[in-house]
């Protein structure tokens, strides 16, 4: 058996029961009831992720997969494709916003090349899971094979239990790849058929002919893989990127490991939305960190079921966006596991 | 002179030839142009009340002010007045929400005691600058003689100022005080001259009763106190609480000391409004944490001219917004001093 299909058959829904028995304790915690807001509801759904009350978030990770676009070739970014290996090793360097957020909110990061276009060097701190110098250009071939596919996700999806073999209690995804806000509209379009216009924005800066050039490219690559697109992983397989398949692979792993999972911004949210069109279960373990100001985001975040935990305008990427979420998961989890009840604190209720 | 004197003579608005200059420096940050959001300007205007580009947030502290209010008479509240004490107290074991919440942020915790009704225990962590065992009833008298208000504003712009030399960059205020959403709700009829209605909410949890207990006190109130009510002096002395004064003068120590100061809540940012109407170049130094359940905040936070860094439903006080919101803060100061610039790390741009 394949490691996605063991892990498709390992993934179950949350049980209700727990976020019910959540709330009881909630309302004993010496607050208000309900006066924590959203952090009552995450609290709660940790729970039922990990059916315990002993709910932990001491060893956040976020996996942070790179990997370049073959639809490149259609000018569809405002930066050119080298991009994507120098900001590898800016990563690496610890120069990048995600290393500075990631430092800023205590959390590890894992760097993962899985398909840029350049050689990187080896370096401390760089995962090789590299499946192909990026993807085919989709407008006139699928990105890539089923196989490919299939070791992209498998490696994620080890990528997380091995994370979570290691102690990792709550994982988020993060993503660079030049190009890849074009794949991301692509797989919006293919999952929602809302109109490709509606779908596609400036991305990390694309002027209007960019954009126009975003839209053709999609719409091409729709028509020619309309046989294709009736399944998500035939969606991701013509249309995604290695990042998006790995994405949705460790989307996948945590779900079957039980550990919740936290999406960044347009791009992995798209590999979410694919994860949970493969698995509907796995939804219950993922968290919006964050509403892009990407335009399509929020068909995906409808997909997904969820409502982002942030809106500050971020359009980075990287995993900044889940960075700065999983802190708002750690404060939600610390107040529920943390806090004194109304009677061991001898407070007076109503 | 006395402290509120000289700091609102020491309140100079923040230079926008600063935000201009870090909105230069943003350009060169390894990212694109704007795709942080409001991180971006949160680190911009830190530079601005700086003066530097050298801005820090590694000792942020939260002051939280605990007082009692006298309007509690009315029933106004869902809770018994005797819960300030006790909450106290929970804050000193380490067992309330914002313990959790400052643990997880690695944020410090100042609780201070300006006029909760029993008298509390000497207690390691606890700062003594008690005015009175509560305010009086506002309803019938004013709720702190001009001494008592003069009193709380200068020990609250002396613990900033404290706060500061001992190396904390970045304030918070907090606060606990059962009865004080009909104080807060009383000061944001009295600014703005909405309907009080429209700004009364049910605080900790009132139901439709208390709920208009709260609006005919806080009617009978503006109507006896109607002559003091065109200055913002005015209004926190005779519809204020301690703790709404303390905040206030924490809010103009932090801007005297040129350093930022985030808002927890509906009290917390009454305590900014005041401090705004008093010195409207104080506004420059403040940072609206998130935005309340509690309907009459909205109006606190256009008083403030300031939109909410968060939005999770929370309606807790104690500073939980606010050390949430400083965690943002923290992240976006980090991307800020920490991130490469496109030539330091070899990254082409557009």
């Amino acid at each position: 058996m394949t490691l996605l299909a063991e892990a498709l058959q390992e993934i179950r829904p949350i049980d209700s029961r727990w976020i019910d028995s959540a709330r009881e304790r909630q309302l004993q915690l010496t607050k208000p009831p309900g006066s924590l807001g959203r952090l009552e509801e995450i609290a709660n759904r940790c729970v039922a992720i990990r059916k315990t009350f002993e709910i932990t978030a001491c060893h956040p990770l976020i996996a942070l997969f790179a990997a370049d676009h073959g639809v490149c070739a259609e000018g569809v970014s405002a930066y050119p494709q080298e991009v994507t290996a120098q900001m590898v090793l800016n990563f690496l360097a610890g120069g990048a916003a995600i290393n500075a957020l990631a430092r800023a909110c205590d959390i590890q990061l894992q760097v993962v090349d899985v398909g840029v276009a350049s050689l990187l060097p080896s370096a401390p701190g760089l995962v090789h899971r590299r499946l192909r110098s990026g993807t085919r250009n989709f407008c006139v071939e699928p990105a890539m094979t089923e196989d490919e596919m299939h070791a992209a996700l498998a490696a994620a999806i080890e990528l997380a239990h091995a994370s979570v073999a290691d102690g990792c209690d709550l994982l988020g995804t993060g993503e660079m790849g030049i190009g890849n806000t074009t794949s991301a509209s692509a797989i919006a379009a293919a999952l929602t058929h809302q109109p490709v216009d509606a779908l596609v924005g400036p991305g990390a800066g694309a002027d209007d002919a960019i954009m126009r050039r975003k839209s053709a490219a999609i719409e091409r690559a729709l028509a020619l893989h309309s046989a294709h697109l009736s399944d998500p992983l035939g969606v991701l397989r013509t249309l995604g990127g290695f990042e998006i398949a790995a994405m949705c692979g460790f989307v996948l792993g945590a779900a079957a490991c039980r550990v919740p999972v936290v999406t960044d911004g347009f791009i992995a949210t798209a590999a979410a939305a694919l994860a949970v069109a493969i698995s509907p279960a796995a939804g219950g373990y993922i968290f919006a960190s964050h509403r892009s100001a990407e335009p399509g985001h929020v068909c995906f975040l409808r997909a997904i079921d969820q409502e982002p935990l942030l809106d500050l305008g971020m359009r980075l990427g990287e995993g900044t966006g889940a960075a700065l979420g999983m802190k708002i998961i750690q404060a939600a989890i610390a107040a529920f596991t943390q806090m004194a009840t109304f009677s061991s604190a001898g407070v007076s209720s109503k």
